[in-house]
């Protein structure tokens, strides 16, 4: 398909669908838009962070900034014992070779972590593009490093699937000589959001039709410096997904947690209580970075019980869960990723009726001794334990159990004995569960019908 | 300290120690050496294969051989897509960094693991020496690439855990010029073996004082090639760890499984009933490589219960378990062999009473429906069950019950209910272990006493 | 200083100058624009090809577009034997170091050629600019390569010698997907002029204030894309260097030879008679390429005699001679190069003074069996020949003696005996000149006074 | 052709020749051994120094001596700015690609510059050998960089135009472990000796069949250590170019200028009177350097009046003259370097007749104000002026001349006028020479018969 001119996108501004109500480029009737159901439904996703940090694969995707932005000595260290002087950023784009990407191995690993949707960094803060993109010469992935079009290729797996594709983009870029240049203006120049942006984001759109735009990177500008509610209202109202996509809440310098989509406000955001509005937690397996680091340490990631964990209790709380991977600039996805995303999908095989589709109850979390999460589906409710009692009975207070009341452990067929607590709620009898058949070692589930 | 010319070293062989009995240099001597002790309560050792295969990380630590040896062509083709032509195997010293090498990190990790000694590759069949061999001139890890002794600082580490330090050492080099024309005179002329092998070895062992020296390579060649009788009656009698060295059996061409100090036999190798000489075990947590592969997946890795049962059924048939990571060309142990390494330490130290320094016992395994395998120590019999009973009773038919009998499993305090089977042995009632309890998903050992 | 960013450069075409006759944007107004007379008096210049061509030094400046344009079978293997695959254009960039690029050096050798401008390619086709283009993310010589700015450096080691500065820029790049984007829309669209051409020109001539404007890559596009009238009337009109700039003749693709300031017509393009617009040779020593190649052979390098008869013709023909040095990529200017430099220079030293500030003459060469060749100076004419006469007699037919006429030679300082030859013209009686004392074998002049 | 393994040139010191007086291993028998007639014939060869020394290209083919050795600040510096921390010398090797190597090009090369035989360092003090020597793994040309036999490549070129070809060898290896351990016991031990460099020269003599053995790097040595007469010994009675071979000095610490065969005593040395001894004098285009310098300016250059003059007068002084040219990593000899040579060639076309083959004569030069130096040929004198006479006429002193005296001008058919000087000698009218007809501006040849 042919790629888009930084001028031709001018166009589609103004060419105008003809019908319906349309969305006017202002945050009062862009956030009256309701969000299309399917995010809600879809629970967990899988972000994958690639791009030339993947080269350096140290400190974490950031690593041009600390390096030169704020000159921080270990970089400069590194970057002085390691390579040769004079080495640019840019230098590293060539060793980005992607030589073992396999897209179709990627979309069966997210399947099998229980994924449904799937969210790749398009362009991250340093600029380089994962596709073709006409506006980023040199610096993309068919000019040099992967020659391959990485957005295309993992889009296209992903849809063998049917497993939704987010497009992660950065609305800034550190360095780009057009985007430091408006910032010196105070950012009333807008040549590059025009130049780059813009053009960039139109393009993403067009050509891979996602289900989701993630943006990020918009912390320094404001919306009129990023034109941020004109692209939202062409891709409400004209786009080719404009009644699939989702966006999230990073548009512009006072946007996040405000305006948008769904919201993410920070990264890794946790909020204490049910929050009003759709949101999603971003995490990351690897505690200290996005993009993959070479030397990772086994006690700097999240462990499989931490991750099911915060799973349930984002879910809990309306959340979607959207777990980060950083692949090698190879394109391996290494094998502790590759656990703990198996790991995952395990359990939501035996557990996912109470994740998928699921809406908060109407308590979140058991503030008794024991630790414990629900979410519900219609009548049924879901509780989901962190942690076997000693006893082998589990102590739920805050639903009221009727005659009806029936209680099953998901992944277990006979129905569990249960009785009224002396003060609210239920104590239930576990089943026995012989150790070897125990698949993962966290959270498990109870399905209560006809409680209230 | 001092080096060890190529020459110096004949006076060793001269130069003799004054008393006691010697070995001589043939093998009925040599063989009737007693082992030193330390290595059969051992049990455990960690295998490292690190080396300049490790920058290409393709294969595995063959990669030359399949390459430039065999000419394969997906070796080939894998040099042609990724490097310039002309590039050589030599090219790749440079990009071995050991730049993340934290040797005592290591030495914790290994600690951790439950390891008692571990296992170096000093040198494969590349040649390449990862100390300043004097013998291997700008083909070792001072002269190029780490510019560290890679072997002397691993050493160090380990003794300041007491953790006892292996050294493999190849005897062939594919490659090495001399070691051809040699081999082209049928072996006929040994000047690789007098300007190359023996220097190094002689080297190895004054310098670093191993408490094994770990033969390979051995078997092309004869043993009147080799010289490695009398290279093992000098270790024997004048070297400065005579007392405390331990050696395997790959010394000749037809050594293996016959000759030397305990038996490796193959690699991976597995008696079907118990041998009555000492051997050992080496695997691999990669099941298709010893060496770093970049682009191994998951499924191509022991699991965790994997390796402990292969370490019980090892262990029960008296064998010691090597067991094998390949460090990154920068000396990263990455995270999923962490994990591996550190599953096994934890299993170890719940059940490593019934592994260290036990003895088979007089039955090694149950051949009822049960997988359950036996060690022992004193008259204390261990059985070790690799799954878990779906009624939570486990038979054993071997073991004779008395009525001072008494049961408990590792791990758990309380004694365990048991009683005479109907036909023999006992039926024992294991506890009830919450699931959140339990450390690995395999293998749990029951302590016997006061049974026959 | 500032840089200029893309945009603010709109603000100076509408900013204008207040007084004087102003040019507009239309040739018939540009053309008529007199010449600033230094560029006549100057007459010798030197050229100089740098950029990221000068790295693979193969063929010749045209490597890429013969390699991924035209894709020749010559340089497609030439990339495959001695680059990794996948090796694109761009990573030549890093290996072009400039580490030996001393200008003052090099100005110091231009004055010592006898050069009185000198013209340096601050971008070529391949659009990699020797300075630090804020439109040129990555792609120029402070982000990558030499990290310094050539053209400032340069620029500011001729102005210590007093020697005019040129900037070589090309309108087009080969590979630019803007100006790819444009072609294919016929040159209707002028996203590449608007982003990228007319920005580095104005930041080029408000930065360097350079004494002329060498253009290139004209030949594709129409003077309404190039946009090139608009700039040049700004250029005259409003630029800082407005009095002195001098410009060449390639600004669209049928300007060559017929608009701007001299013309160049084609490279190396010689006239048959003297043309009735100044204008100017350029040709280079290396005869087989302008950048610089590794592997070129005496034999296809002119030799000092053809560089000077070359320029003796070119002078009497009016034009001004520019003489090409191709670096290399860490800025050495070859021994070669600096020998045929340095030749000319000292031919120059004894003969400049019928070469600069001269002026053609009524005849332009002798027709008869000797070469020799005019020019004049006021009332003194100068006939240079290109060999010694066998007998040491020179005959000149065109020259009118009368009696007060009086014949020198350059370098000697006695008056030479003449005669008046039979049919018309003069014999001239040639110094003895001893062979030990000849600077150069080519090339002397006769300087004839009182001659009509 | 088989190599020679490291022991199986030990049979050849006693497999010995039957007939004929034989040579011992000691100087007073090798020093009586004549000079095989074609050298002292031969008069002028062209050395070539190449190796890995020839990447770095910086300062001079002892690089790895400044660097490593000394450590100088420049060249400790000049790595740092420029290669990545930890690159080694030995790093270099797979960078001399000898990609535009075309020995047939060289040989025709030094055919044109008229030299009768060529040297090529066949392995510099740094221990890398331009052929695939088996014993130095991996660190010569066949096994990294070229990829090729550079020696056998180059010798069958010089064949098959009736060159001769000689071989430069270095004794010693700045950095061979083996080496500096022999040096450490004082010279005591001979491991290097044994396992290096006497394989290597009989390997060298056997495969290529010199006819000049060009030896060096003996300094440091005595006799006794370097095994040199026992060599030199086979050299002249068994080895397949005894008849023909010839060798020149450095073969011991205390060797040069009183051993071997011809004398080289120091580089570029210049007797002040007529040597006893035939002697060859060895000098570089390049002042500075033997190997190649990329940033070499024209000043550092020897210029072809001084490469003449200083062949002249070493001819004249008995001495042969062996001139260098360093070519670069890939091969080529760069045209600075080609036109020295093929000017040189030019002055031998026409005055060779006074050089190969010519004799001392009982006079070497004149000591009056003009710089002439003669030589003989039977009765025939040449005396060779290297600076034309202001008045044309010449002054010998030194030869008588007689009625039949008869003298002539190389290069042209007429006799001369000459006439008996006042004092003694002869007064020469030296021919007209019109400027263009003059090859260089050096040294005229002219031929005395019938002169005393």
């Amino acid at each position: 398909m042919a790629s888009l001119g930084a001028a031709r996108w001018l166009l589609l501004l103004v060419a105008g669908a003809a019908c319906g109500p349309r969305y006017t480029p202002d945050w009062p009737s862009l956030d009256a838009r309701p969000l299309p159901a399917w995010f809600d439904q879809a629970k967990v996703g899988v972000f994958v962070h690639w791009g030339v940090f993947s080269v350096p694969a140290y400190g974490s995707e950031w690593f041009w900034w600390h390096w030169q932005g704020e000159r921080r000595g270990d970089y400069e260290r590194f970057m002085r014992e390691h390579f040769p002087p004079n080495t640019t950023y840019a230098d590293f784009a060539s060793r980005f070779t992607a030589r073992d990407f396999r897209p179709r191995y990627w979309a069966w690993l997210f399947e099998q972590a229980g994924a449904r949707y799937v969210v790749l960094t398009t362009k991250h803060h340093e600029g380089f593009t994962n596709w073709g993109s006409p506006v980023s010469w040199n610096w993309n992935s068919m000019d040099t490093g992967p020659h391959r079009d990485l957005v295309g290729e993992l889009g296209q797996a992903l849809r063998e699937r049917n497993i939704r594709y987010g497009l992660y983009h950065s609305l800034l870029e550190w360095f780009n000589p057009l985007y430091l240049a408006d910032k010196k203006n105070g950012f009333k120049t807008q040549n590059f959001v025009f130049s780059k942006t813009m053009p960039e984001l139109y393009d993403l759109v067009l050509r891979y039709k996602p289900d989701l735009v993630w943006s990020d990177g918009d912390w320094e500008g404001p919306e009129t410096y990023w034109n941020s509610t004109s692209f939202l209202a062409w891709l409400y109202n004209d786009s080719p997904v404009k009644d699939t996509v989702v966006v999230n809440d990073r548009w512009c310098n006072n946007c996040s947690c405000h305006h948008g989509g769904y919201y993410n406000c920070a990264d890794k955001y946790k909020p204490g209580t049910l929050p009003q509005h759709k949101w999603e937690m971003c995490t990351s397996i690897d505690k200290r970075s996005w993009g993959y680091r070479s030397n990772m340490q086994l006690n700097e990631l999240m462990d499989e019980s931490s991750i099911i964990s915060e799973l349930v209790q984002t879910v809990s709380f309306g959340g979607n869960y959207l777990l980060n991977v950083g692949p090698t600039k190879e394109g391996v996805i290494v094998p502790i990723f590759q656990e703990r995303l198996l790991s995952l999908g395990k359990w939501l095989r035996v557990n996912g009726e109470a994740i998928y589709a699921s809406k908060p109850w109407r308590v979140q979390m058991e503030n008794t001794t024991i630790d414990a999460w629900y979410t519900s589906k219609g009548s049924t409710v879901y509780a989901i334990f962190l942690s076997w009692p000693e006893g082998g009975v589990l102590k739920l207070s805050s639903p009221i159990p009727s005659a009806s009341t029936q209680v099953t452990m998901l992944g277990f067929s006979e129905t569990l004995k249960w009785e009224k607590a002396v003060d609210k709620g239920l104590l239930i009898a576990l089943p026995y569960v012989p150790p070897s058949v125990l698949p993962v070692p966290c959270c498990w589930t109870l399905k209560l019908e006809g409680v209230a």
